[in-house]
């Protein structure tokens, strides 16, 4: 499938909402591949079942501050470079690329990627969503090597990392990423296509690119952009459920950089009374209190969106005053597996909360 | 020439003095050796003029924090996995290794290093002394590139470095060697043989080694040990004035490690009244007043050896209640250039005071 101007706007949209408020702000990716496109440029979409099983297949992505991606530009080499060095590590041409994170611009980037290489984008990736942290993708969570890896920077930087600790991994990529500016560019998790099959989040771009359609259709029609959102995201069959968790005003905001990461908490007040929802973020929303009362929490997704516009509004955007209507929607199911919940669920994140179900605590399982 | 077990160990006395205060603490190091030497390991030690012009000679050592260097072992295949690494990356075999600093344990470890790997070590290092960052390097200071470097952890991580910017190599390399526990081994400006001796510091293993017989010598002798050392020094060619700044005992000391350094300063009251030194450092000892009044300054030698055996004093190893005399020496004529000035002079660590020669500070070069 080619992806065009609509279907990457589409997936700009929904890669957004699938950030969970992370995986960086998708605009900056959206211009330069509609500047890609207008060059003649092509965006390649394969399906996982297409891959040879011995294909050399990459995923890629930004890594770092979110409040720094919007601040920095990118030198427009650092992909290629890190896509090359990797071929040059393994000694073999790499067959496609995949994002490491469907959410935020990270779910767009691989599309250049891809495309200054030659070589397709899987309809797949690493998170099903955005993670703040490396070891949060499903690759490491069922145990694979994510080097070696190369991390490339704007001033030119390139750094190869081998380690067979995905935790180091990640601490070293995070510690690059600060030394550098506060945001580079890594390719990570090297698979083979059999592996890819095994494991990659299949379906995900489509997903997004559904999912923002439906949005943008719902507006084009005059209906309601959250009740589209919500029937594709079940449609995809890797978000079964969805819906809204709070209206409101944003009456607080504290956010802060700190090591690499954008940090902080939000506060929504319902309009006339109506209570109060509380978000927690690393990058990412990772946990929704209404009055106290925990609604959403890590890995299911939780995103903050324009209440008029059903525009997505990553941490990093948040501000004081907008009116917003916070979403949540079910992870995928491999993002809820026991051994998948001791890298993404509350307690990787430090909350004492144990992991419940997002349509559980909302009764959306009851029909 | 071989280095035989006296040699060793005048080396990491010589070391130890030439390391002002930093360098890693030689004890280890010479540990280390002592067992290689047992185990019938040889260290082969090559002058610069021996070396082919189109030879690859390698400067290495450790980068951290030496307080952490004193507590966290290495695994001991951090310099053998790095060097190797370094000849895949530029596809062929290392002929001889040196010291990138000659000054503490980093003035020993190359020769483990080396004989790990089958190659000489060269009678040359990159700094003269011990300094605490990369780009302070001779190599640096002469325009050459520290890349590609290779970086390696006792916990098995490796990372290769490419930056055209020394200053974001050293950079990089610190924030790796947070990440991977504080300390790391380091393999970096790659050298022809005809850049080792056009660019490197020679004959500093040699008067290291000189340093350290003479004290060994006149304490067997019972002579005055300081004496013994100042002539060696200078009749080394190297550091043409050294004598004793002060004699004292330890009454304040400050140290902290932060941003991977050792980082304070030490307060020393004369004997029965007589004034007052202080000295502050990161990693080492940068300058010495007395009384008030500059006595010595970076790129000089400024080291605090033990007032009845001689022994240096790392900073790391200070302590209240020391009785100690400061030494200082002249640095090589190399560190004294208007161009090295800029990258070791005061001014390179935040001191507002210009640079002059420890022979004008203390007369000595009235004879």
């Amino acid at each position: 499938m080619r992806i065009d101007r609509t279907a990457l706007a589409d997936l700009a949209r929904g890669a957004a909402f699938l950030g969970s408020g992370g995986g960086g702000d998708p605009y900056y990716s959206l211009l330069l591949g509609e500047a890609e496109l207008a060059r003649g440029e092509t965006f390649e979409l394969v399906t996982l079942d297409s891959l040879a099983d011995d294909a050399l297949v990459v995923p890629c992505g930004w890594i770092g501050a979110p409040t720094v991606s919007v601040e920095k530009l990118p030198s427009g080499r650092e992909a290629l470079a890190g896509l090359r060095r990797l071929e040059k590590e393994l000694g073999r041409k790499i067959d496609a690329v995949l994002p490491i994170e469907i959410g935020g611009g990270n779910g767009l980037a691989p599309l250049m990627s891809a495309a200054r290489l030659g070589v397709p984008v899987v309809d797949a990736d690493g998170m099903g969503r955005a993670f703040p942290e490396s070891q949060m993708a499903i690759f490491n969570i069922h145990g694979l090597s994510a080097c070696p890896s190369v991390l490339t920077a704007a001033c030119g930087s390139l750094n190869v990392i081998e380690t067979d600790d995905n935790l180091v991994h990640e601490r070293v990529a995070r510690a690059l990423s600060v030394a550098l500016g506060g945001i580079a560019h890594m390719v990570e998790y090297p698979l083979t296509g059999a592996q890819a099959k095994a494991h990659a989040i299949g379906g995900s771009v489509s997903a997004a690119i559904a999912a923002g359609a439906a949005i943008r259709e719902a507006r084009e029609k005059g209906e309601d952009p959250f009740e589209a959102l919500y029937a594709a995201l079940a449609a995809s069959g890797l978000y079964p459920f969805a819906g809204g968790l709070f209206d409101g005003k944003i009456v607080d905001l504290e956010r802060e950089t700190r090591g690499g990461f954008s940090v902080g908490r939000v506060a929504i007040e319902g309009f006339a009374g109506a209570g109060r929802m509380e978000l927690e973020f690393q990058n990412e929303n990772l946990i929704a209190r209404r009055d106290g009362a925990v609604v959403a929490l890590v890995p299911d997704l939780i995103t903050v969106m324009d209440l008029e516009t059903a525009d997505s509004i990553t941490t990093e955007r948040l501000k004081y005053g907008q009116r917003v209507k916070v979403v949540g929607a079910a992870a995928p199911a491999m993002l809820r597996e026991a051994r998948a919940l001791t890298f993404v669920g509350p307690a990787a994140f430090g909350f004492g909360e144990a992991y419940r179900p997002i349509e559980t605590l909302n009764g959306w399982d009851k029909g």
